[in-house]
Order: structure tokens, then C-alpha cells, then sequence
């Protein structure tokens, strides 16, 4: 049995209170994701990933990189470790994208054939080819509770017909990527200690900007049919009002009982439209690489738009309050924004734990809000 | 009123188990102290260091850097936050040393004159002067619990006329450092908030590795009298029974009812070793700057010798068993060697901040059996 998905509400705007249930837990949706690229949410220890958030209830799923972790360590050693949640001893749920992003964004030197892509690893140059049942084998040697089909991204902006071409790609691997995973997903490295609960592999609708190619995709990704399915390729440097279109035109087309994913996103208030759109899972590197970068987001009154205050502005030198008044992240409960600012001034350490924990916090706060206003909907 | 110091118990090598009543609480010593050099003890965030060690109780006392801090963010701007207790939010006790050895250590360009020390900043060349008048009141401002009076240190090997001639502007200096302490000791910035009990300046044995020189400035220390005495300007390269030597021929002019404080050492056996014989208190960057360096101490068997693990070697790649079996830090309890080689190896900044937390956990550890160890003796 692949994940259970129960829906339990319903907003007018389409967006979905539910409960994803999966090998290693239970994740209240709609989520957000923090993403533990090489099996750890940069500067930021499990344990306090386990109490983020206001209510301390946490992250409830983390993402971590395919790509990254089939480079350093390795998936043959990460399996051999038992997987990757014993690996990074996180016990929650988790799940892995599936390499093609970070080979097209990442790798300099790539040939994309109809069979894979070879690829050139952007640690120490050397070759490595990923077909979509080499990313699956990978991604059943890290275990994670939820996996991605192989899929080709194409730059933005990009022609409707390469845009359709490299769609035609993905859909051929998504074909292969389930056929492989049907075959070996029994050879996860937990295979039988989670009950009846197994592994689940996702599909992922491409199309670019274009929106004939978004509903093409949707479609043939459920006559391959996936238990759910992942909105890939959207915030690359497009509109947002773009985004927003594609996000909602394949949104009609995905079956409502399934989970659905969008990839990358995004800010705090779009994370916060796209779920009340009804997208029921997302996930993105913002909140951390935004928080090495002293960049924290906040507001500067309740019920007020979200900013980005810039910690290292003179400003905020002698500014004894904390980062946002009504927070109540560990963070913003004990350290003012004088410290904060000395500490990324001082290049400490702390800064990039500290930053990064309080803006996991405010996107774990913001789901946890959707969802009350969804769950309030519901009972209407 | 400056500290309160009560002794309870005297080991047959001269140990004592202790009780140090400051302003910010009370350290049961002998005791360990963290450094925190610019208010930060470097990738530990400060909620962790309140719970470190086996036992849970955490760091007692944690000690910053004056130089540091007086260069970035500036003295009068941590006044003005209200000192660095509250700056930083650490509300337990916390020692300044007096910016002398940093002026020695760091600066490049520096000119010393009985009237003090001009140097230029290692952040940006800029032109600077510290006297010992300067120095507290700098110390003064950041609101330590601590302060140590402004010393000069020799590089090491220093000959016996070099090592005098500063030793006896060490002693004028202290003198001095004395003087305008208690003139405005009064200006701290939390004066009046915890009770009677103030802050305490210690005065600092030099004298190189001359144990003629060591005994004549610690007789010159205890004639201009201070409430604790530091012995300064050890572990500089000499061998270690040098050190000890040192050491062992100040504690014996050091008056037995006053703290003793050995700066800047040492391996966990050698602050063992150093409790034994009388020590009070002691400061080393050596957990956390070797848990940078991926270095990690530990035992191979409960009770043998200490060893520095190198986590980032091929043997540690599969290894599934913690640091130390024997440790009861959350570091050894939740991650594996493996998870811990590889955040070293891939660079993750979780690394710096897992491993600090074993080794501070390790002497704060080894700090505490030596406690229980004195207080069994004196039970005799």
C-alpha cells in the first residue's frame, strides 16, 4: 500500500485541509517542506527542526537532494546505513526529488538523450549518467517516504515547441520512472518495518510557461496514473502572475483526491495563496538561504503584508526588539535584533542557525494558519 | 560586595571543590568555561549551552573577549544594550579577559609603552590604544561578572631580562587596572540590579617560564590584593611540564581562600590534572575550534585515555556507533559517526555546531567527575 490521503475540508478558493499518511508519519496538509539538501536543513540541528513553529509541533516532512546525497556520501553507502532517515537520524517523514533539477541547474557539462542525461558532478568534475531508473534505484536506496519521477527542466524562457519536446521527455520517463519503481520499490531499506505502508512515487506535470502544454501534461501524467502528483518547473524567474496561471490551470486537471505538490515555492504569502488554492504540499530554499543571507522575514504589524528585513542595515544596531513582535519562535522569544545583526556583522556561526530557524518558524506558522482557516471553512 | 568563594573540600593534591557566588549566579567549581569570544561561543546557540553535559545542568560561566568585542560592536554600544549578559542572552555568570592577550596575539602593528598598548585592528588596520585604565573601563561597560586586569604577555621563548621587564609593567599595570576599577566600578551597567554583589577584577600572575619570576609576581599580586588571581601566559608552546611546573610553583604563593584561574588551557587531561592541584577555573577555545576542525575528543574504552577522533577519516565513513559510547551529550545519543563524517566532509554547517556540542559536553563531563571526585575526598 502506497500513502493514504484523506481530505477534510474544503475552502472556497479550492484549497483542501487533509492528512497525508506515510510510512513514517503524518503530515497535516497543506505543508510546507524545509528542503535538508545533503540530509541536513543547513545550520539547523534535527532536534530543533522536531519543536519548530510557535505550536513546537515541528516540521512534519523535510525534502533532501537526490542528486547531492548520489554524490557525497553516496546512495549504495546511505542504504547500507539503512536509509536515509536512520542516516540523519530524522524519523519523520521525508521526501527526495529526483535528481533532474539540480543536473540541469547544477552540472556544466550535460547530453540529455531520449534514454537519460549525462552529466558531469559539480564537486570534482567527474562523469556520471542518471536515466529515470537510475534516479529511482537512487531514490529507493535513500528511502524516503515520498519519491519523484525523473523529469528534464527547461530553461525559462524556452519555445512552446522545446518547451513541448522536453515535455515529451519527461512524459516518457515518468512511464519509466513508475515502471522501475513498481519493480524495486520493495527494495527499500526499511522494506517491512513500517507496517503495510510503502514508498510513493510521485509524477511530475512539466509544460513551462505555456498553457496547453500544462493541461497536456496533467493529463498524461494521470493516465500513468500516480498516487500523487508534483507541479515542476514553475519559478524559475517568471511572473508571478505566470506562475500563479500555470499553478491554477493544472490544478483542474489533477484528480482532487490526490496529493499535490508544487516544487520550489516560494515566498511566504505565495505559499499561503497556492495552498488556498488547493495545493497540498510545497517546499523551497528560501527561508534558510535567505536567513544565511541576514535576510528575515516578518511583519512590521500583525495582520500586515510580510517583508524582508535586511538584519545587517545599521538601523537596527541598538533595536532591542526582537525580529517580529508576534512571533513566537525561540528565536524572536530570547534574541533582539541588535545581536542578530552583530552576530552576521561578526560573521558568527549563529547567525545563519538563528536566521534560519526563525524563517522555517514564520513559513511553518503561516501552513499552520492556512490550515486553521481551512479546518474553519470546512465546518461551514 | 565582590564574589563570595567557599570551599568545601580539599583533595590530597591540593583540589578543592568549591562554591564561586557572582553576581549572575553561582559556579560550582573547579570549573570549565566555554569561550564566547564576540558574545557568541562559536555555532553553539545559547539555550543549548544552558543544557549541556551528561548531567544537563550546562555551561555555568562562559567567557568573551573584550578585544573583540570592543572592536565590533563596540563597547558603548553593548553599554547601551545594557551589557553583554543581556546583549547576548546569557543570563548566567560570564568573565571578560582584558583585550591584552588579543592585542598580542592578533594585531599586527603595535607599540608598547609603560602608559599602554597601541595596536592596529586585525578587522581593518584602524589605530588604536589600550591602558589599563582603557581596558576596564571597556570591561566595566560589557558588565562581566569577571574582569581581569590588563597584563602584557612575552612571546615564548622570552629570555629572562625580557620576560622580568614585562612582568614588572604586567605588575604596574595591575596596579593601575586596580586603581581605577574600584573609581568606577560603580558604572557597570546592570549596578544595582543583582543585590550587593558587584563585579570582581582578578589580577593576573605573569613571570614566563621563570619560576623565580613566576614566584615574584605572584607576591607582587597578592600584595596589591585582589578577590582572585589569574596565572596567565601558559600554554604558549611550552612543554608540558613546563606548564605544570608554573603552575605548581604559583598555587603555592596564592593565597588557599581566593579562586585560581589558569588562562587558555587545556586538553581534557591536562584540565583534569590542573583541577586536581588547586585550580579553580579555566577558559580554552580548544573544544569548539577543534570541533571546527573536525577533531573530537573521546575515550576508546570507559576509563582509558583520552583521544582526538579526526571525524573527516575513511575508517569513520560506515561507522554506525556514536562519538564516545560512554557519553551521554545529545550528540552521542542521536547521530552516528557516519552523519558525522559526512556533514564534515560535504561541508554542512551542522557540523561545527554537532561537534562543538560533543566537546564542550566531553569537558564540561570531566569537570564534573572531578567535582565529585573532590567532594568524595573531602568527605574523609
Amino acid at each position: 500500500m502506497s500513502l493514504e490521503f484523506e481530505i477534510s475540508g474544503t475552502g472556497e478558493g479550492g484549497g483542501r485541509r487533509g492528512r497525508l499518511r506515510l510510512p513514517h508519519g503524518v503530515v497535516e496538509t497543506p505543508v510546507f517542506m524545509p528542503v535538508g539538501t545533503a540530509a541536513s536543513v543547513k545550520a539547523v540541528e534535527q532536534g530543533v527542526l522536531e519543536g519548530l513553529g510557535t505550536d513546537g509541533a515541528g516540521a512534519q516532512i523535510i525534502l533532501a537532494n537526490t542528486y547531492h546525497l548520489y554524490l557525497r556520501p553516496g546512495h549504495e553507502l546511505i542504504r547500507r546505513m539503512g536509509g536515509v532517515h536512520r542516516f540523519m537520524s530524522w524519523e519523520r517523514p521525508m521526501l527526495t526529488d529526483s535528481g533532474g533539477f539540480q543536473v540541469f541547474s547544477l552540472s556544466k557539462l550535460r547530453k540529455v538523450t531520449p534514454d537519460g542525461v549525462e552529466f558531469s558532478s559539480n564537486l570534482d568534475g567527474s562523469k556520471h549518467f542518471f536515466s529515470p531508473e537510475h534516479s529511482i534505484d537512487v531514490q529507493i536506496a535513500l528511502g524516503a517516504d515520498v519519491v519523484m519521477a525523473f523529469d528534464e527542466c527547461v530553461k525559462s524562457p524556452a519555445s512552446w515547441e522545446r518547451t513541448r519536446e522536453s515535455m515529451g521527455l519527461t512524459h516518457g520517463w515518468a512511464q519509466r520512472s513508475k515502471d522501475h519503481f513498481e519493480l524495486h520499490k520493495n527494495e527499500v531499506p526499511w522494506f517491512g518495518e513500517r507496517g503495510s505502508v510503502a514508498q510513493s512515487l510521485f509524477g511530475i506535470v512539466q509544460g513551462g510557461m505555456y498553457a496547453d502544454l500544462r493541461k497536456e501534461s496533467a493529463e498524461r501524467m494521470v493516465e500513468i496514473g500516480f498516487p500523487g502528483y508534483a507541479i515542476g518547473g514553475l519559478a524559475v524567474g517568471e511572473p508571478r502572475e505566470v506562475t500563479w496561471e500555470m499553478i491554477a490551470r493544472t490544478l483542474e486537471i489533477l484528480p482532487k483526491d490526490k496529493p499535490r505538490y508544487v516544487m520550489g515555492v516560494g515566498y511566504p504569502d505565495e505559499i499561503k495563496e497556492y495552498a488556498k488554492m488547493g495545493v497540498d504540499m510545497m517546499d523551497c530554499v528560501l527561508p534558510t538561504r535567505a536567513g544565511r543571507h541576514g535576510l528575515l522575514f516578518m511583519r512590521e504589524e500583525a495582520g500586515g503584508p510580510v517583508v524582508r528585513m535586511n538584519i545587517k542595515r545599521k538601523e537596527y544596531a541598538e533595536d532591542q526588539r526582537p525580529i517580529d513582535e508576534a512571533c513566537g519562535c525561540p528565536v524572536c522569544r530570547r534574541y533582539s535584533r541588535a545581536y542578530l545583526r552583530h552576530l552576521y556583522v561578526a560573521g558568527e556561526a549563529l547567525s545563519a542557525t538563528l536566521n534560519s530557524v526563525h524563517n522555517l518558524a514564520f513559513y511553518l506558522d503561516t501552513m499552520t494558519r492556512v490550515r486553521a482557516e481551512l479546518a474553519g471553512s470546512a465546518m461551514l
